[in-house]
């Protein structure tokens, strides 16, 4: 059975031009070209766990490789190849073929070969580990923010955690919403752009502030972030709910797949520039300081409190 | 608490001198030699299917790895680096401290960096990403044998499927038969050796039969092995079995993790020397042939069957 898997896999699996040798052997063979480095991430996406049970399997293929991508976004590499690793409960070729439209459409869009991986029985899990390619010393990092830096957020954040709360509580959520918790885009142009630029980089998955909090502690600084000036989505603001709930989404929410990074303020000229070549919205929402840890200030310079801390969670 | 566990993963993780960054960031970042190619392996070890429920954690962590490096070790290529996706129901120290015992033992003991990964909540899987490096062209594929050639294995064959099989009916089982279900050693050494003197090589994870089936797939050609030349361990032939159970063991039984590869005649002292330099024990066992599948023959030139065909599963 785990044969008619892999070939279904195999018969789908966009390749390239460097890779030597694909799906079929006991590993593949890549060439990396000279004068590149190889950036790796690896994330498991759970049932129950990452996305609720019964989502469709096209999400839960489009997710498990965006969220690797995003990570080679966030250090601003050029995604390359891939490998999956599928546990499923039973041999199902419908499930497999609509996680493979998710899967590969995204591989697709950013030239990703799925080079390799297996199949095996066990509750369902992905696990996809990316590998793409950098040139030396330009990858972000997350160690390199410096005081009087600028802090810097792509796109829009909360839109994701507040589809994830209105289908926690049974409620309708509007398409703008959902598609960014089922389909997030990772940000591998505008990472790419900012490789060279930005001085640490991190992407936004567990929320903004615990994520800025990684590159603080790893840069051994502290952040001062202006809640109001947090990007919303129209669909997020129009959802009419208060204040206090939407910033919480924005600054707390996670699975927003938005890059967090820092720059002289110097770039910033040159970093709206890149951006709008690349039609990415950039917003500056703070700067680095002495100290550690993330302050978020409200307009009048008071500091502002989520009602919930930073997404704390055994799982990532 | 995933923090935590992270950081106890990492405070033990190995290095080495071409991770440019490890553990911490949003990926590694790695840096391959030039004139080398990249070996990329995957394999998920899911509890209930490729170990059994109460397996101790340094046998899970050791298994792990052992499995990828032995895709590896397959291949010809040298290992570096590995990334690890821990899916755990619950964050338990000294389970993690456990596993970290078993998969650093052999890491350590085969150069191999931890490099990354992540660790989430939900049943209890381990997925392992291996990287390696070999020479261009110098790689050992599936799909390189040639009618004519040699067919040799290295070690000894069944002594993981007889301990699998007293485990399962409670039997008392020989320590020397349980180490090779419990801590497969990969034949990494034999593997880099073989690289460019072999046609085509795999590793006997499924199986001999199965395995070497594969390679007569991938390779468009038959082979014929003589049941009788397959090698036992001395512990397998003191057990006092009947020979057409140990047979049926050597033959399909599975997680031997030695090395099953096609040669030229002309090779064959070459290879004699290079095993005996490394003190690996191997043995021809059969030779490449016209046609497609495995042929199993006896002494009197008789086919042999196994009483269960080879190892079929849905998982790996």
């Amino acid at each position: 059975m785990e044969f008619d898997l892999i070939a279904r896999i195999r018969a789908r699996a966009p390749t390239r031009h460097d890779v030597v040798l694909g799906i079929g052997d006991d590993a593949a063979l890549l060439q990396v070209p000279e004068g590149r480095q190889l950036v790796v991430a690896m994330d498991t996406l759970n049932s129950g766990v990452h996305f609720p049970e019964g989502t469709a399997p096209v999400d839960i293929g489009w997710k498990s490789l965006a969220v690797n991508l995003s990570d080679l976004a966030a250090m601003g590499a050029r995604p390359a190849w891939c490998t999956l690793s599928l546990s499923l409960p039973e041999a199902d070729a419908a499930w497999i073929d609509g996680f493979l439209d998710g899967f590969l459409a995204l591989a697709k869009e950013f030239d990703v070969a799925l080079v390799g991986g297996d199949t095996t029985r066990g509750p369902l899990s992905v696990c996809v580990t990316a590998h793409g390619l950098v040139e030396p010393a330009r990858a972000l990092r997350r160690d390199g923010a410096r005081v009087g830096d600028d802090v810097w957020v792509t796109g829009t954040l909360g839109d994701a955690a507040a589809a994830l709360a209105l289908l926690q509580r049974g409620e309708a959520v509007a398409d703008a919403l959902r598609v960014r918790l089922d389909r997030p885009v990772p940000r591998v142009a505008a990472g790419q752009a900012l490789a060279g630029i930005a001085h640490a980089c991190i992407d936004v998955s567990d929320g903004l502030l615990a994520d800025l909090g990684h590159v603080c502690a790893a840069s051994g600084v502290g952040a001062a972030v202006q809640v109001d000036r947090l990007p919303a989505s129209p669909a997020l603001s129009d959802m009419g709910v208060d204040d206090a709930l939407r910033r919480q989404w924005q600054a707390s929410g996670g699975d927003d797949y938005e890059l967090c990074f820092s720059a002289a303020a110097a770039s910033r000229h040159r970093i709206a520039q890149a951006m709008s070549d690349l039609q990415v919205s950039v917003r500056r929402i703070g700067s680095i300081v002495v100290g550690d840890g993330v302050d978020v200030l409200q307009a009048d310079g008071a500091r502002w409190r989520p009602s919930r801390p930073g997404y704390r969670h055994f799982s990532d």
